[in-house]
């Protein structure tokens, strides 16, 4: 029987193997590091190891910081040295059977004599997956299943990615209460108050991918730069990606710096997408404008809504999404609320209103992890 | 010193005589009384009284039920009779001291024998005021000042009026997430949810008129019949008014049953309101389309806003509101926002967000009732 913390964690418990007290705790930091902040996203999952000697305590820590990088268990067991013999691995996916870029983590936990093996969840990628048995021809106790939930939440961009073959797609704007994302003239800064524009910050930073429209490209010309909440550059940076066939002049932000934005010299969506995913892509943040949102709406290509409203009023300008081809009221587009919030306002600011919904009859099931901050996973 | 039962209200007593706890409950009731549901709004204040005996027994209850009815210390008299003589009279207002349709109430309250007068508020209208005085000189001890804040928040309306000489304006929006109140082939029903339209009719419940533009009189042919939440028509329906010079079709539904609806030949809004406060009327209630909200609002005179944002894109259609002669975003109206709420959505429905504003700096001191149920006005 799991002997998990608490009831709903031992829930997740898939496997008939006793778990600790100990590894549920390990496994808790094990997530903890695998969602380290700044650790770059990509074709990669994000993955955490704690090594945990036969007494209980914490030998190593390790985790994956992306494609080319040590995966998780090798970067622990490098730091434990010699004192893995005999530990316990605690690591937030199945360890991979196969060589990469890196070879397999199997191997590599076999030969530093570690003796047993807590998996959160299995890996579903048919080329890594296979660990679990291989590790058990190699005499290594193994258990998985352990906080299963909060290791597909951690990955969920990356888990949509290997169901569909395409990035999953957020959409963000920011509104009027009349619906304008610009005033008559095109200025657009600031419709919404500075508590969202962190929020949208924070939104940045869990994507690997900003993508706009050449038309916003040029009009706002925007740096798309993610900041964190004091205002300081995050190191890294997701791709900035533009899409259209307009060519771009050469003088804009967006293609300046050491990492200039992609230019995906196409109108259509699923093409887009399929070059980002080629690219290593996993989660796409759809920046505006209207004409690239009602693409990727119409397409059926938006996984994810979130909507910054603002109490202002413009009675004209530019609207927050081009056509949809939606006649009637009848045939609206009505997306699931996962989650409506008040945000506080800054002082001598309004608050604004942000909707985080999903397309309502989705085709795909998006992982989506739920506040409390929902741009963080949530280890509950 | 006041012995209100709480600080709060005590704070707002600003008379030297003794209050007692039983004229704060009395007032409290007499608060109550004068928000009868139902009571039709008008040119005169709401007004509630309570008279109570030397023992501090309730003897009889009192309301005003609008122009051309007793006055709240008459109904009470009527009520007690020969019981009056030696009671005090709670009362949420400063007796009238004036002879209009009814008799002055200081002469009542001294013929019947009242021996001490309380009142909330003093009467702010100089043709009726002056009755403490006469109380005074007629021998009763006159005290005043007890629960003020909620007697003025009651009649917000009224003195609204009587300082500005219009009635108090709130416009209110339903619209999704892109601005839009129709889609594009003019269907509107429904783009908010239930429990949103159910909020709506309590709002409409509490204002005397209901206006439209001819433009949605026309396209819409709305009936504008206040419902209860159980869909039963309130006994007292507010007056229905269309503004514009266009002529209405003799078939709509605004021009049906014993009360059709006003039209005001004219689209100026300070022109409109005039012939609507010159009727009696305190509180309109603007119900579309954009061209009357944008009129009204470039004129500055709305006074409050009640938008109902629906999860809903459309990405064409009417949007909620026209031009304001707004270029730049610099100049976009920035209401204050009173209250943001996501109202509960009701079974198989997403939830709408109500955000209840003002004017960011208004011309005037709109005395808006805050929530808890915001079309209630609150007794705290």
């Amino acid at each position: 029987m799991p002997t998990g913390s608490d009831a709903s964690d031992a829930s997740h418990t898939s496997d008939a193997s006793v778990t600790s007290d100990v590894e549920t705790e390990g496994m808790r930091r094990a997530l903890t590091l695998a969602g380290t902040p700044g650790v770059p996203l990509g074709p990669n999952p994000r993955v955490g190891c704690v090594l945990v000697d036969r007494a209980g305590a914490v030998i190593a820590e390790g985790y994956h910081r992306g494609a080319g990088t040590p995966h998780a268990e090798v970067d622990a067991l490098a730091a434990a040295g010699d004192r893995a013999r005999g530990a316990t691995a605690v690591v937030t996916l199945e360890p991979c059977d196969h060589t990469g870029r890196t070879g397999p983590c199997t191997q590599a936990l076999t030969r530093a004599g570690v003796q047993r093996v807590v998996y959160a969840m299995a890996d579903p990628n048919p080329v890594a997956s296979g660990g679990r048995t291989t590790l058990q021809a190699a005499g290594i106790e193994v258990s998985g299943g352990l906080l299963e939930q909060q290791a597909r939440e951690l990955n969920a961009a990356w888990l949509f990615g290997l169901t569909h073959g395409r990035p999953f797609v957020t959409w963000k704007l920011a509104a009027s209460l009349d619906g304008r994302s610009a005033a008559a003239d095109g200025t657009s800064r600031w419709i919404s108050g500075a508590a969202s524009r962190r929020d949208a910050h924070r939104l940045r930073g869990r994507v690997d991918t900003i993508l706009v429209g050449t038309e916003t490209a040029v009009v706002d010309d925007p740096a798309l730069t993610v900041r964190d909440d004091t205002g300081r550059p995050l190191e890294h940076q997701p791709l900035r990606a533009v899409m259209g066939e307009r060519e771009l002049p050469a003088g804009l932000q967006l293609l300046q710096g050491a990492k200039p934005a992609l230019h995906l010299r196409t109108r259509d969506p699923g093409r887009a997408l399929a070059e980002l995913f080629d690219a290593g892509r996993r989660h796409v943040l759809l920046e505006g404008g209207p004409t690239l949102a009602a693409a990727f709406l119409r397409a059926g290509l938006v996984d994810e809504i979130v909507a910054y409203l603002a109490p202002v009023l413009l009675g004209a300008g530019r609207s927050a999404v081009a056509d949809l081809g939606i006649g009637a009221i009848g045939n609206a587009l009505r997306p699931e609320v996962l989650d409506a919030t008040v945000l506080a306002a800054d002082p001598g600011e309004q608050p604004d209103v942000r909707l985080i919904m999903r397309p309502a009859q989705p085709p795909t099931q998006p992982p989506t992890p739920r506040p409390e901050d929902p741009w963080r996973p949530s280890l509950r």
